[in-house]
């Protein structure tokens, strides 16, 4: 098993953990293109956005996205997925990108 | 009524349409910042991501989203809510932003 997701969801690679419930793991960025820019990810496997039934999971992703801005008292914030790496994918495990304050570079 | 998004719901305001469900209309940007760019709203008035339950509908632009790619033969492209003002949403009607090609600036 070599996606680096699944190995932080399995604490095989560290990770500074922001958020998580039984589904969903929320993360910071290795490399921040904003001033505040976490990763959500389902703890399932789910390659990317185009994989059949992956629709059914974004809702949990953003529930998390807006506890978390709850939680932080940030009003203001970005919610991105990228699709496919033409779409600026990096890694083929489902990511949502929450960004906050001065966005420096678009993921 | 004076939400611009629910006017081009109701056909009071023109827009470009480019795909429709029963609940769902997706359009272009009449300000488009990539190459391709697609609203895609809730035919029914939810402000923003930050209201309660506006979670519950972001499967339904996410799948719309795909099949507009899909038909489209796009394979790379962003999926993009902004939330409050200083994440950049300027319309109060729930939209998520479709990017693909060049993207020229962050919405």
């Amino acid at each position: 098993m070599e996606c680096i997701f699944c190995k932080i969801v399995n604490k095989e690679v560290p990770s500074e953990k922001i958020a998580e419930t039984e589904t969903v793991l929320a993360f910071l960025d290795i490399n921040p293109k904003a001033e505040t820019h976490i990763l959500i990810i389902p703890k399932t496997h789910i390659a990317s956005i185009a994989d059949p039934g992956a629709e059914n999971v974004v809702g949990d992703l953003v529930k998390m996205a807006k506890q978390i801005a709850e939680s932080h008292n940030i009003s203001g914030y970005k919610l991105l997925f990228n699709v496919g790496r033409e779409g600026g994918q990096m890694v083929d495990h489902l990511h949502l990108h929450f960004l906050s304050g001065k966005v420096t570079e678009l993921p």
